[in-house]
């Protein structure tokens, strides 16, 4: 274990079988270490904002050791090229590298990590974030604004101290076409990089460290933002859109937020960044209306602006060699260029009323986007502007809203890593049900948030089965813009999925409680099972990689596990401890895989002994501070459960300035007790009602 | 036009809309000009080896023309990265870019080349030539030993004289995704590269030109080269092959080459490069014997060598820091391990009596192939030795078959810009019949050859269809080293299949003639439409891209249409002139899109009016010199005929000094003639038969 290395002089590499020179880490922040190869290049990723902490932890993190020997993490730099080699165990499994749909064990695979479209190229992603997690407990994150390429124990060093055995293919049937490495290696064209290492001794106390090290702690959503969102057709007018808005309401579908598609503009594809006159006279009262009915308007955008209109004629000399869509591409690595767009896009929206923004196309799509040939006017060229166009574009939304203390919910197709603090939840095109729950999952690795939303289905039972995901994910969205779809498209499962999107909102108190955990103490609300306690205990290695897939834990204690189309079983691998059906209150198990079986209508949730889930009455809109909503505590098994609430304004970033309060639910199946760190001056959570779940046979 | 420009002072680029500055090009031949970009990095793919040219060109080339205006080819070196800029006209079609399996026209298409498998992304291929072609009649390659990005007319600049038009998508239904930009651009991290820009006027000129300026010419196979190839399981033994061989003869198939794959090793994956004493206990005698039979014996490799063996011994300090498979990878870059592995190959193989190798695996496949991270001996890179190791390679076994005055023919899995001359065919594992013919078509722009092997199939059918394919490639194989699949395997058309391979045995005179004048006038001997005079004349943009994929031309005037399982008609389009079925002599139209019916064991062929077509007497193997065997000349239509033929001893480079002569064909439907450049003193073909086919109906 080291602390501080001295910086070593960096070796020109020989040509010999050993390359590089050990790198050389410095302490960064508590379990943080931090090197640099070479001479890293503008701009970085990273901010190291740690400024933004939101108080004390009260999760204490482990005392973090450095994971790798003195001399094991080595470096080096030689024809424009940064090369980095970590050790990497024969049991250590390795996840993370980003939004990644394909698998979350990334153990003999190669990312070729960039800033796209995901279209099946490993590394190729929304948010390919060069960090990964081991389950020794530590994380590795390199920051570099280039493509760069990770290889998780797929080269063969001749100088291994464990080489694979050799194998004579011509007899010996057994032989294997992928001998494992013993090494993490990395390989980026460029002048230099940044190296981080955050230490356990968990690999969930390591994804904190880099949430709270990178972003002072994840985002926390105005309460209305994890209420359920809709999209409406791209070409409706205001009038189309409040009768939308309506038909929700009289037909009893909880909907808090509305977002409206390019059409809101006078042009987009290019966009003119203005309303259309044609389609929203007066957006001023449009919005405004609907706000007196509960319902917040998320705008559409993207920054690539119609030649010759208003905004991008007052960013001239700020803009790219190239366009994308005919629309010209804003630098916003230029202070000024910032300036100027947020502006523009406060006196449009803002001021306006809306609440948020829906930043689409960010991540291009290489046959529309620049070529990494283009330049832009701060000196970065394609490739550099593409890996950070995302996270910039956020950061400067991200600032708009803070500067009104006004906290904004939104979606993006782009970020990258230090995009952990940003009120934003990725989406794209693509639409497997499987992907996108691997899309969830892995998402949790690297401060990321994934919506897997819904847009349309082949079968009612096949709506019912995504409406259930989507509603246990950071952002509970229906995007109809394409396909016009509605919540009661299916009439068979029209009930069902009424029932899914209010039992959503019931989960609001545990879910606003999860994020507060996530803005404060670095918890991903969201997780995937190797950051859940007790994961390496439930089942061997081939059923924890299997179920690593297809489950996950949401808030303290529980596990979701989905059905897709045509299941009615399932096997779920059950950490250790006591699991307990959400529904029934049954015990299902602990340490082991189980079948379950579940009927359509029910998503496979289980609670952890110890857990309560606090949910709140069934309403339309998330509640409000002051509204007093009356919670239902479950309360499962026969030991005494615990549970967190979380109270604020649920709208401004008065919380970061010490206004909210904790709430502690405690349960024995007797005697309820809730106790606040203050005198819940917000009064968001009401009364609660104890409840303690138990199979029929039990009564 | 200019000829030659002073080289500028490379301008350090201002961050502003037009970037780069001009590119400086100098002749560097006949229609050939170079400039070259910051400092190209070593080593270099195209040798400028004009030296190699075999004698003058009987095919002359036209006067070429500079085809970009004085400043319009631009490039630049910034942070690391070359870009470089051509101007693309907007009627231009473009193609090449090397091994492309997914489409023949690249307008639109972003190619990320680098030497792969083959797997779907674009540019990631067995061959990733840097190079284009145009249809205004000319070319441009791009030296670099990187992987390189290929923007072919996708970048839209702000600065362009033509942009595409600005529409509103939210009003607007025609609404295109993809404007048309007016560069092709390309991006590669490196300090520097050299470009190529080859004249036409035609696109086959320029073609031509990129052959002879970069190897002196083609290549010429031995005659036995163009016989039939078939490769045997793995882990035979010498009797197995033995027997495989005598039952082709009794069921009357023809064979020249026979391939013994990994088993022929003590050691393989990773390699002994020693004979299996076991299964191949007298090698010498084992080769000597099927020679006599007139076989000849490839051997497989690949150079991953057995941690251990004598040979990876003798290369201590030669060696890669990464293993393949286990195997240590040896640095062709180094003069003296060129040597010693090629001492070691000579002595095992040649010295043996083998007559060439396939050479396998030197594309790689990330997971299994060294990592960007790795380092070799001489100084370069994992990504520069992957870029290089598969034209090195071949290049090192090209050298000990010339120091033998020997010629060989091959396979391999890997080349790039640079490999024209090289007496080799491109394989690999993919298996779409319309894919290979693709790869078949576009190997013609780069001076690149493919072999659509034949495996197996899923019907009688397919299989037919598919062996009519690879019977008219450079490379004509049946691949079972896996399968064990025999030609008559599908007894519904093994007389089928027997007489297609008869055909393609019969066809040597016509093949033999055609590569001759690839070797000395740069001429593929198959080749894409583009390539052939009349093609722009033949129909609308539409039809001619459509049929660019399926059809192509074999020597001077044979064209394939092949058809598919399942198809009894398809379309054909048709150059300028008059077309004559092969097989009925019927006229069938000429500059038009005509369907065409035909029977499952006849393969869609036509002829051009004015061709000849030469066929040998039905043989079990390739004549040889002294043969004299007899010619069947075809005619087609009304007017006179003519034909090129060739002749040498059809193994060795004598005819590079001289020792070759030329053949006229000239028959006008009554009187033939046979004119030759010397005494014909190798008398490999002997006297014409004459015989005009006619349908029946003109009988």
């Amino acid at each position: 274990m080291h602390r501080t290395v001295l910086a070593a002089a960096f070796l020109s590499i020989p040509a010999a079988a050993q390359i590089g020179s050990p790198l050389a880490f410095e302490v960064a922040g508590p379990g943080v270490w931090r090197a640099e190869v070479g001479s890293p290049e503008a701009p970085r990723l990273i901010s190291e904002d740690g400024t933004r902490r939101a108080g004390v932890l009260r999760v204490p993190l482990g005392e973090a050791e450095h994971p790798f020997a003195e001399d094991a993490a080595t470096g080096w730099v030689d024809a424009g090229r940064v090369g980095l080699r970590f050790p990497l165990g024969a049991a250590e499994e390795i996840y993370g590298l980003g939004l990644d749909f394909g698998a979350v064990r990334q153990n003999g695979r190669i990312h070729e990590l960039g800033v796209d479209h995901w279209g099946g190229r490993t590394g190729r992603t929304h948010a390919p974030v060069a960090m990964w997690v081991s389950s020794a407990g530590y994380a590795v994150l390199v920051d570099a604004p280039r493509r760069m390429t990770v290889y998780v124990g797929t080269g063969l060093r001749s100088q291994s101290d464990a080489p694979p055995v050799v194998q004579d293919r011509n007899t010996d049937d057994r032989w294997i076409a992928h001998p494992a490495g013993d090494s993490v290696e990395v390989a980026i064209a460029s002048a230099g990089a940044v190296v981080y290492v955050f230490g356990g001794p968990t690999p969930l106390e390591a994804v904190r460290r880099y949430v709270l090290h990178s972003a002072g702690g994840g985002v926390l959503p105005p309460l209305w933002g994890l209420g359920f969102h809709h999209r409406t057709p791209t070409r409706w007018s205001e009038r189309e859109v409040r009768d939308e808005v309506l038909e929700f309401e009289r037909r009893g579908f909880p909907l808090d937020v509305i977002g409206l598609e390019p059409g809101w503009q006078s042009h987009a594809y290019p966009c003119s960044l203005e309303w259309s006159e044609e389609r929203f006279p007066d957006p001023g009262k449009f919005v405004a209306e609907l706000g007196e009915l509960g319902i917040r308007v998320n705008l559409w955008t993207n920054p690539f602006l119609l030649p010759g209109c208003a905004l991008e004629q007052s960013l001239a000399g700020q803009l790219a060699t190239h366009r994308v869509w005919n629309g010209a591409v804003v630098d916003f690595e230029l202070p000024d260029a910032r300036t100027t767009y947020g502006a523009h896009l406060a006196r449009v929206a803002l001021d306006v009323g809306a609440s948020g923004f829906k930043v689409d196309e960010v991540d291009g799509f290489d046959r529309w986007l620049w070529p990494d040939t283009a330049r832009f006017p701060s000196g970065i060229d394609g490739e550099r502007a593409r890996q950070t166009y995302g996270l910039r574009t956020l950061q400067l939304v991200d600032g708009l809203f803070r500067a009104r203390d006004q906290r904004t919910w939104g979606l993006a197709r782009a970020t990258n890593a230090g995009g952990a603090g940003l009120p934003f939840v990725l989406y794209n095109d693509h639409y497997s049900h499987q992907d996108f729950i691997r899309a969830l999952v892995n998402a949790s690795f690297t401060g990321l948030l994934w919506t897997p939303e819904v847009r349309g289905s082949e079968s009612g039972e096949e709506w019912l089965a995504r409406m259930q995901t989507v509603c246990f994910s950071p952002l509970a969205m229906l995007n109809a813009w394409s396909s016009g779809t509605k919540p009661w498209s299916f009439p068979d499962v029209e009930d069902e999925v009424r029932e899914t999107m209010l039992l959503r909102l019931r989960f609001l108190p545990y879910l606003y409680a999860a994020f507060a955990s996530y803005r404060f103490d670095g918890i991903p609300p969201l997780r995937a099972m190797p950051l859940v306690e007790g994961w390496y205990e439930a089942a061997d290695a081939g059923a924890r990689r299997k179920h690593l897939e297809n489950q996950w834990l949401v808030g303290e204690g529980l596990l979701v596990a989905p059905l897709f189309a045509g299941e009615r079983k399932r096997t779920v691998c059950l950490p250790r401890g006591k699991w307990y059906d959400f529904h029934t209150g049954a015990l299902v198990g602990g340490g082991e895989v189980v079948e379950i079986e579940s009927p359509r209508e029910r998503i496979p949730m289980f609670v952890r002994e110890g857990s309560l889930i606090p949910l709140a009455a069934a309403g339309l809109r998330a509640p409000v501070a002051g509204s007093r909503t009356p919670l239902e505590v479950r309360h499962y098994g026969t030991e005494p459960g615990r549970a967190t609430l979380y109270d604020d304004d649920g709208r401004s970033f008065a919380f970061e300035r010490g206004e909210h309060v904790w709430g502690t639910l405690t349960y024995d199946g007797e005697q309820g007790t809730s106790v606040w760190s203050g005198d819940q001056p917000f009064a968001t959570w009401g009364e609660p009602t104890w409840v303690s779940v138990r199979p029929a046979e039990d009564d």
